[in-house]
C-alpha cells in the first residue's frame, strides 16, 4: 500500500515507518502532475499543495481512498473534486494550536507594549520617549499591559484553550464567548447573548472563530461601539468574522484603541485598501499557522485507525 | 510621623493607612521644592522625582530617617546628597520583575514572528506574504518561534526567573549565565566560564544584567562571534553590557539574526545614532520596566519592619 506524503513540509518518515504493509513516498505538492510510479497510491497526505496538484490527484489515482491534511481547514482539497464516496478526507485540526496561540499572545504583547508605534519612530530615526521610562499604572480605561487586563476571546475552541493558561499566567482575567455556555478549560464561556454585557468590561478582545456563514460580520458596527474606547480587537481566526469597514471606521473615529489582525475578508489585503493606513492597526499576513507542529503522531494515529478499520480523528 | 508619597504614580493610601503613628501625605515629587508643612517629614517615598525635587529634599527635610525609592536602580536618590549616616535607601528591587518579564517577552516574539518586517511592509502599503502561509517549520538555523528555540539567560536573577516559566510554557529550552552556576528555579545556570559552549548552540539570548562595572561589554565582539548566524539577542537589563559598535558590526554583516534592545549605552538613544538603522534591529525606548506592582506591599511591609525597629528589604 502506497502512502504519499510531501516534501512541502520537514516530516520525518521514521516516525512514520514502521508498517509492513505501507510504501512512504515523497511527492512534490507544487507539480502539476504526480510521477505515473505512484498513481497505485492509496493515501495522500497534503500541505500547501497547488491547485494543480489536487486536481491532477483528483482525477488520476483511480485507488485513493484517504487524504489526510494537514491544514486546519481543508478548503483546497474539498474544492478539488476528489469523488468522496470512496475517498475519506481527515483535516490536520489541532496541529496548528500552539503556534497560532504563540502568535496571538505576540500581537497582545505588540498591541499591549506597543511595539509597532516604537517601530514607526525607529524608521524615522526618533527615540519614542513617550512610550518609555516612567509609564503610567493603573490608569483606569487603558491597556498596556496583560496584567490585570480583561481579554475576552470570541471562539473559544482548541486554539483558544491553548492561548488561555499564556495569558493568565501573565495575569489576565480570561473570560470566553462560544456556542456552548458554561465552564470549559477553568473558564467562564458565555454564548453570544452575553456580548452586550461582556463587551462593555474588554481591553482586549481576541477573536478566534472559523469562517462559516455562521459566524460573517459577527464583530459589526453595533457590536464595536459597545467596547471601551481603549479596547483592543485581535483575529487570529477568520477575516470574515469582523465587518472591515465597521472596524475601518471604529478605528478611524477612535471608537476602540486599535486592531491586530492576521486575518483579513480578502488576503493578501489588496494593494491600496484603506486598512493598509487605518489608524493605530496591525497588520500580520495569515502568518499566525502555516506551519503544522505534530503531524507524524496524527498521522501515525490514524493510519493505525485506519488499517484496523476504525473511524478516523478529524474526518470531515 | 509623617510619610510622604509621591504624585508620580497612583498609589493606593488606603494600603498603606491603619498605622495609629503615621499619617500620609502626597506630593509633586516633579516640583522643585516641597511644601513647608511636610518638611518635618521622616519618611520619604520616591518615584521619578526630578533632580531638583531630590536636591531639595536632601537638604530641607532635617527629620528624615528613610527613604523607600520604588526604581530598582535608585541612581537618582543616591546622587541627591542625603546624609546616608541617618536616612537609610531602600530600593524597589522586586518591583519590576513581571512588567519587565513581559515586556522581554513580548520583544522575543517580535523576533521571532518578526512582527517589525511586517510593519515596514505595512507602512509601505505592501502585503508581507514571505512572512506568511505556508512556512517553513523546523529549518535548522533559524529563529521562527520559541516551540523547541534553545534561549540563553544572561544574568539569572529576579527578572529571569519570572521570564522563564512563559518561555518554558511556549516550548523552549531555557539556560542561564550567571555569576554562581548551578540549578535555579530548575533551570541549569553556568559560568560565564561556558560561554564559549553555550553561545554556539543558542537560538536567543536574552541579557538582563545589571550596569555596573563588572558587566560592561560583557556581550563584546568575541562572544557575538560565538553566536550562530541566526540567533537573536534581546537586551533588557543595561546598554552597558553590551559593545554597540560590536553588536552594530555584526548587525550589518548578518554575523547574527537580529538584535531586539530596550536598553543603550546611552539614553535617549542620539538622533543620528547608527543603531537606528541597524539592519535587524529592534528598537524600544527602555520601555520594560518603569511601571513599579505591588509598591504598597513593600512599602507596608517595610514599615512594619521599620516601626519595629528591624532591618529593611531591598536595603542598599
Ligand atoms: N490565522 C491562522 O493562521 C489560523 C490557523 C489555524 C486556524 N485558524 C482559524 O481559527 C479557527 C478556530 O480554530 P480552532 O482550532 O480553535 O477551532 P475549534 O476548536 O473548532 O473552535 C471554534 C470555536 O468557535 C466557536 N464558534 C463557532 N461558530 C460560532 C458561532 N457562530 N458563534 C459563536 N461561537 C462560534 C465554537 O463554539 P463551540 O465550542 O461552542 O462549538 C468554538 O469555541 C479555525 O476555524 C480557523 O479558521 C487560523
Ligand atoms: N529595561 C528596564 O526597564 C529594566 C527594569 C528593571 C531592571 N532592569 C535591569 O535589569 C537588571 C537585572 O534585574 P534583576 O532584578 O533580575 O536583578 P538581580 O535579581 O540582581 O539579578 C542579576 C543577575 O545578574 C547576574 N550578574 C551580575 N553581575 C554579573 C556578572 N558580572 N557576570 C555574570 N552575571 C552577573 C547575577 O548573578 P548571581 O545570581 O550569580 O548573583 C544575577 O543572576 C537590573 O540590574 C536593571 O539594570 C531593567
Amino acid at each position: 500500500m502506497k502512502l504519499l506524503y510531501p516534501t512541502t513540509l520537514t516530516l520525518n518518515p521514521a516516525q512514520i515507518a514502521g508498517f509492513p504493509t505501507l510504501t512512504l513516498h515523497p511527492y512534490d505538492a507544487k507539480a502539476a502532475t504526480l510521477p505515473s510510479d505512484l498513481l497505485d497510491a492509496e493515501i495522500l497526505i497534503t500541505w500547501a499543495n497547488s491547485a494543480a496538484n489536487l486536481s491532477f490527484a483528483a482525477a488520476n489515482l483511480p485507488q485513493l481512498r484517504w487524504i489526510q491534511s494537514l491544514a486546519a481547514g481543508p478548503n483546497d482539497v474539498l474544492a478539488a473534486g476528489f469523488d468522496t464516496s470512496r475517498v475519506q478526507i481527515t483535516t490536520g485540526s489541532g496541529l496548528h494550536d500552539r503556534t497560532v496561540a504563540e502568535h496571538a499572545l505576540g500581537l497582545l504583547l505588540t498591541a499591549a507594549r506597543r511595539f509597532h508605534e516604537m517601530r514607526d519612530a525607529q524608521l524615522q530615526g526618533k527615540w519614542p520617549g513617550h512610550l518609555g521610562g516612567p509609564q503610567p499604572d493603573r490608569e483606569p480605561g487603558s491597556f498596556r499591559t496583560l496584567r490585570d487586563a480583561r481579554v475576552l476571546v470570541w471562539g473559544f475552541g482548541n486554539i483558544a484553550q491553548c492561548l488561555t493558561p499564556h495569558m493568565v499566567a501573565l495575569g489576565a482575567t480570561v473570560q470566553g464567548v462560544a456556542r456552548r455556555a458554561g465552564v470549559r478549560a477553568g473558564v467562564e464561556v458565555f454564548g453570544e447573548d452575553k456580548l452586550p454585557e461582556l463587551l462593555p468590561d474588554t481591553d482586549a478582545l481576541v477573536m478566534i472563530l472559523p469562517g462559516d456563514a455562521s459566524t460573517r460580520h459577527a464583530l459589526n458596527k453595533e457590536r464595536l461601539g459597545m467596547l471601551p474606547k481603549h479596547a483592543w480587537v485581535v483575529n487570529v481566526g477568520r477575516g470574515s468574522s469582523v465587518d472591515e469597514d465597521a472596524l475601518f471606521e471604529a478605528l478611524e473615529k477612535g471608537e476602540i484603541g486599535g486592531a491586530a489582525l492576521d486575518v483579513f475578508e480578502k488576503e493578501p489585503l489588496p494593494e491600496g485598501d484603506k486598512l493598509y493606513k487605518a489608524k493605530n492597526l496591525v497588520l500580520s499576513p495569515h502568518a499566525a499557522g502555516g506551519r503544522p507542529q505534530g503531524a507524524e503522531e496524527l498521522i501515525v494515529d490514524n493510519l493505525r485507525r485506519f488499517l484496523a478499520g476504525q473511524d478516523l480523528r478529524n474526518s470531515v
